[in-house]
This record gives structure tokens, sequence and C-alpha cells, in this order.
């Protein structure tokens, strides 16, 4: 059965849930109720009782709840958790860098198969066992060939734009953006946006006024 | 003179004008008016013009609007770039790893100074040059020694919640926090959450939604 899409907010709940259910499962719990979900996150069991109905292919039975099996299954699937995409990823700096290293997006179904930068002395190297190309070769002909379909930017801000035009042009669908910049692409393709910078100013900030209030 | 707090939307926007701000700069402006800011970014002119005036040291001059460097600087001082935070990181795994090696926290104000782990085959290791200690050893003499204020969670979801109590306990005053759960700590105590697996998730998602919808 087609489920209707799902907001952003109950996206987001998911992966709470997906933590819950493999505590309860490692506890050795088969069944689980929107109730006991609720309790754990801390959240409305009438929210709760919705988002697993949405995301749910198996019925729940009365008094019972449904199997936590089923429901880490289903959310995986949703969250794309279980089936890999292979993602090339530009700007081969010291973020692009540690993210080549890092092997836990394997878990999340995300795998970098190659990076790409414009500087001469990387391309040709491999970093993180992976080989990086120059930017010149990010074409629709090489991303076909890495069977690619995500595109993650770590480039500075000032040359993020000029990086997903060359991504759209090169018919990448969806693009994880770590630039601190708003990216301007076609509707056909996704944009998630995420910004280090700015959640530690968040945090800074929130330290610095407290800090401020004190003295 | 004292500021208004931020909310955390206009926090949010000030590393778009910080990037806008040093693009401007270094193709040779020296002032900038609220409405130039407003158009690069794609932003309402009198959002933009209350957010310049809620972060500015300094008046504008009419018809010439403000200092571009002045901008920067009252920007940087607010997001804690310009002044450098100590911070310890609990979880020396995968990301954890990737995070003691990146050297790219130190532009926005945050150097990592030491690492924690439960692993007994990594603590008296180095890692990325930092020095990576047992978490028995992590309490409110080591953070005073290390002179940090931060905290960085790199742990797995269900380990996280303890390792927020220990640094509650350490006497840390923010935490950084990379594990998909929602941590229960005291009021004096900051959170900022961010979650790589989330963002990727929505990602995935809407490409799964959208190639249902076209097959």
């Amino acid at each position: 059965m087609r489920k209707a899409k799902l907001t952003k907010n109950q996206l987001h709940r998911l992966p709470e849930y997906l933590w819950v259910l493999k505590n309860l499962e490692s506890n050795g719990l088969k069944t689980v109720n929107s109730q006991t979900l609720a309790d754990c996150l801390d959240l409305n069991n009438e929210l709760v009782r919705k988002d697993i109905a949405s995301i749910s292919t198996e019925n729940g039975v009365p008094n019972k709840g449904r199997k936590i099996v089923q429901l880490i299954s289903d959310i995986e699937t949703i969250l794309g958790f279980n089936t890999i995409s292979n993602a090339i990823l530009v700007g081969v700096g010291s973020l692009g860098t540690a993210f080549l290293h890092y092997k836990g997006f394997e878990d999340f179904g995300l795998k970098i198969v190659a990076g790409f930068d414009s500087n001469p002395l990387l391309s040709g190297k491999e970093v993180g066992n992976k080989p990086v190309y120059d930017v010149s070769e990010l074409t629709e002909e090489k991303i076909k060939e890495l069977n690619a379909h995500i595109g993650i930017i770590t480039v500075p801000g000032y040359a993020a734009q000029v990086v997903a035009d060359t991504l759209v042009k090169a018919k990448i669908q969806g693009i994880w953006n770590f630039a601190p910049t708003k990216l301007n692409v076609p509707d056909n393709v996704i944009v998630s946006n995420i910004n280090l910078a700015t959640s530690l100013a968040v945090l800074s900030y929130e330290l610095y006024f407290r800090n401020e209030k004190e003295n």
C-alpha cells in the first residue's frame, strides 16, 4: 500500500523511534505499543500512534501492539538505511578528508565512492581508500560510471554554488550540503543542508549570553 | 551596550550574512546596506535591517550603510568565532576519530583538546595529536585542568545519556550532541543537537518518495 508522505517533523522523529525500538529489542521485548514508545521519548501518545500508523506495513494487535522487528525494518526502509546509495564528495579539504575516512555513513545507507577537488596535488591520489579526481572530471558520464545518486558538498561557502551547478549538470539527484550557503538548484534536485558552524554557533551564543548575564 | 537576546532564526541567519559580507569584502567593498544583503540572500529587507541593527556595535551612515569590516567582527564575536573555547570529545569511534583529526572547528572558535573513550585499547594513545583518556578520568578536576567548557558527544545513542550525566557532574557548561537521542540535563547546561543521520535521512526519504512517485 502506498503511504501518504510524512511531514518533516515526523521524519525527524523516526531515528528516535528507531533508537528506542532497538533498545527494547536488545532487552528481549518482541512487541510494543505506542504508549510505551511515547513514554520512552516523552512524547504525546496520540502523536506517536499516528506516526507509527503512517509508517507501519503491518497492523497492530489489540492489547499487544506491533512487532518490534517489523517496525525497525519499516523505519529503516523509509530512512533508506537498509539500501546503500553511492555518493560522491566534492571538496577534499579538512572536513571532506575526515568524511572520506569515516565509515559510519554506511550504517545510514550512504557509501562515498569517490572524492573530487580542484587541487591538482590531490587528483589521482587516494584518501580513505577512495580515489580523488579533478573537478573537471565531474561529468554525467563519470556519475553514471560511479553509479552515484548523491553529491556531498564540503567546499567553502564561496565555491558551493559553482559545485552545485556542476552536480546538477552531471544529473545528480540529491545534494547533502555542508557549506554555509543556500544553494539555487532546479526543483527536481533535492537539497538537505547541514551546517556544523551554525549548530556550534547556537551553543557558543547561548554560553556567551549566559556568562554575560552572570557578569 | 547590552543587546537583547537574538532569536534562534536570527542566530541561524548570522553565518549567512558573514559569508556574504566576506564575499563583498573580498570584492573590495567597504560599506554595505541592508538592501544589498537582503538581495544577496533573497531575504526581506526589513528583516535584514532589524537583524543587522540587533547585532551592530556601530551605527550606519545614511545612504552609505555600515562598515563591512565592523559587521564581520560583530558577527564573529556573537558567534564566538574569534575567541577559542576548549572542548573535550567523548566517544573516539569512527566519527569521533574523524573530528579529532579535523582542523576546521578552530575557524569556528572550537579547539578539541582531548578525547575520552571506554575502550582500554584507546586510553593513553593519541588520535589526531590529541591525548585520549579513559572515561573514568572524565572528572571536574580534569575538565578544569584542560580548561574545557564544551563537551562533544560522539558515542552511540544508547550511551549518550550516561555520558551527558558524566559531563554534567564534571561541570561542563555546554554539550554539542551528535548522538541520535534527546539528552536530559539540568537547565544550567546548554545542549545543541546535530544529527547527521537525520539530515541524511531527510535527503534519502525525499529521493525515495520521488522515485516511488515516478514508478
